[in-house]
């Protein structure tokens, strides 16, 4: 094991701001959520949206063909040219896009499904499928609570039209649900109810579809919250979880991980100091950290992010209050009774931010972190459509 | 000229989320600053971390080798690299970047300065210029109104030290100031009134330094807003700005541009509708649009964006009241008595940002539109540090 002094100096070669990423954290939260999903007795599907990063994906996904989730068409591309071969595009299908969704399959012979949950996609899509010669395997997607897309659970015309429209073509495969109400949450009882609530709506439709007479094969759920606090997941076949692979304080005030789980930091460097104000201005403003204020709505705002030392010590109550562009303001949580560090111009600082996947995507690599706080290796990461 | 329908199906070649640059109201955006400088016989170095693009640069600077201003040493970099010569990193500099500095200074001969506010950065700063051989010109940052770093403009004592420490070597160039507090207004006669609270501080503090016998060639100042309401700029020799080029619902919202002005937009598919709750969802979400949320401090709450047509007209109160990673979620305003438009699955809107700087970085590259609004050129942008 080498020094802490070591490992802060491996960390001043970088430029800041830059992205850090915490390997040792990463497979732990990777084997906590595999053991869960073990336990329930259900397969898993990680969504690659956060990490976009093939390295990443590759200690994520339970082999190096897959099964994966993305949310961008590039994503898919991405990840099937790195040999990913059965992929979920997890957003609600665009006719213009399903060009490109059978080119990939061709090109790679990559099972990419799609997701909808309308009759005028379904058609398109069979008809895609009829003029093409592929069957596109499509998940209808069904409305856990009311937060985005999807048909209800009980809409059984809706559902039977659909699959009926899909028939002319295209392949049934399943129900797909994102309970994405259970990111409002933070008692452990309430989300236990909301994964309840997530694999009760899927089971009711897939039932509905098999009372039909139709295929289901595929049951998929998730969210990171729902996937942590899942006590029973009967009926459902997978899980699609990914900001749980790196964590993050908004995750972290759901309750979904703890902060000294979150793997993801920004190193900055220390510009500037207004101590007539008690502010400490870094070179990670929002572009490094995103615009991403999720914290704000709950019970502790953390601003646009917790500020640690080199080895990843959260300091007292110390955020990033405010932030420009490229300037971070420092200071302490109102009403601390902390002192603020003493951080020369030139002091780097690793921030843990609100949400990972908004934080990624201000980035094009990950610094990999060794167990000893070295930079081990470079990790590429991928952005846009 | 080509009909509506032409240029509609000129756009629904692009695969979106995409951006999308109107450049007839580029080119004026930046000719009404451009006149209102002239007129306040003040020089221009426009701000480049907004469009980071070359081609936007070669119509905003006064000439090709600039001058201009920058926010990362990418930036600096990349026009460096595109031929300008005259470039002002206006973020406060920390030491371990000004080796990096200096190589652009000796790569493109480009005349590079910096920024900062204390003896500690101006030592490191005089301290390089010794041992590199390279005298590097340096701006001492002036707090304008409290926003962020500087010195107070009237502390002659910190200037007088600051300018004292960069003499052992560098070259003290002026005063470089940023009224950030004018984000916060919305009326003229307040607007007006920090121009002149920002260019009164940086002629106070350009006096304390002449009157020590201290050269100080430059007087800088800037900020979109003060930019366009300043109404008299005596003692300042050049003024900074970089939003109002594409304009954004916020900078609307502070009376900086009107909405019709507003050259950047983002154009999406819809993928999906929720018609018991008056929505329709389209494939931007947040990573398209930026989480930038800013015009919720302002009187009109624009969500993620104001939703238009193809041509880029307004509908009557339909904005983004909602997003996800890759869903927008359209909505009408609440309380108005708009009807819903009528778009299926597959129709094409246009997005107006709430901040360009920040949906901008989100992309790498802009589908520019000509008059007739077909995509009349590509041009890329970069991001990163």
């Amino acid at each position: 094991m080498i020094s802490s002094a070591e490992s802060s100096s491996a960390l001043s070669a970088l430029p800041t701001p830059c992205l850090l990423l915490n390997e040792a954290r990463l497979r732990a939260n990777i084997a906590r959520m595999r053991r869960n999903l073990d336990r329930l007795g259900v397969s898993f599907r990680p969504h690659l949206k956060t990490a976009k990063s093939l390295d990443v994906a590759h200690l994520a996904m339970t082999s190096p063909s897959g099964p994966a989730t993305v949310s961008t068409l590039r994503e898919a591309e991405y990840f099937a040219e790195g040999g990913v071969r059965d992929i979920l595009y997890a957003v609600g299908i665009a006719p213009t896009k399903i060009d490109r969704i059978g080119a990939i399959r061709r090109r790679w012979g990559t099972d990419l499904s799609v997701v909808l949950d309308s009759v005028e996609q379904a058609e398109a899509v069979a008809a895609w499928s009829r003029r093409a010669g592929d069957a596109l395997p499509a998940l209808i997607e069904v409305d856990a609570d009311g937060h985005r897309s999807g048909v209800k659970p009980g809409d059984a015309e809706a559902l039977v039209a659909i699959s009926g429209a899909l028939g002319a073509g295209a392949v049934l495969r399943g129900v797909l649900l994102h309970a994405g109400d259970s990111y409002g949450l933070d008692d452990p009882e309430a989300l236990a109810e909301a994964a309840e609530n997530e694999r009760a709506a899927a089971v009711a439709a897939a039932t509905i579809l098999r009372e039909a007479g139709l295929p289901c094969p595929i049951v998929s759920v998730g969210s990171t919250p729902t996937a942590r606090f899942a006590r029973d997941l009967t009926g459902v076949t997978e899980v699609r979880a990914g900001v749980f692979m790196f964590g993050d304080l908004f995750q972290a005030g759901v309750g979904s991980v703890a902060v000294d789980d979150i793997a993801l930091s920004v190193l900055a460097t220390v510009i500037g100091h207004r101590r007539d104000k008690g502010w400490i201005i870094v070179d990670a403003g929002w572009m490094a950290m995103s615009r991403d204020r999720g914290t704000a709505r709950q019970a502790v705002d953390q601003g646009y992010g917790v500020v640690c030392d080199c080895a990843g010590r959260p300091y007292p109550d110390l955020i990033v209050s405010d932030a420009n562009q490229e300037h971070g303001i420092l200071a302490l949580r109102q009403g601390s009774s902390a002192r603020l560090p003493d951080l020369p111009v030139g002091s780097r600082v690793r921030i843990l931010p609100n949400h990972a996947c908004a934080t990624g995507a201000q980035h094009d690599r990950y610094h990999v972190l060794g167990a000893a706080g070295q930079v081990r290796a470079v990790w590429p990461r991928i952005n846009g459509w």
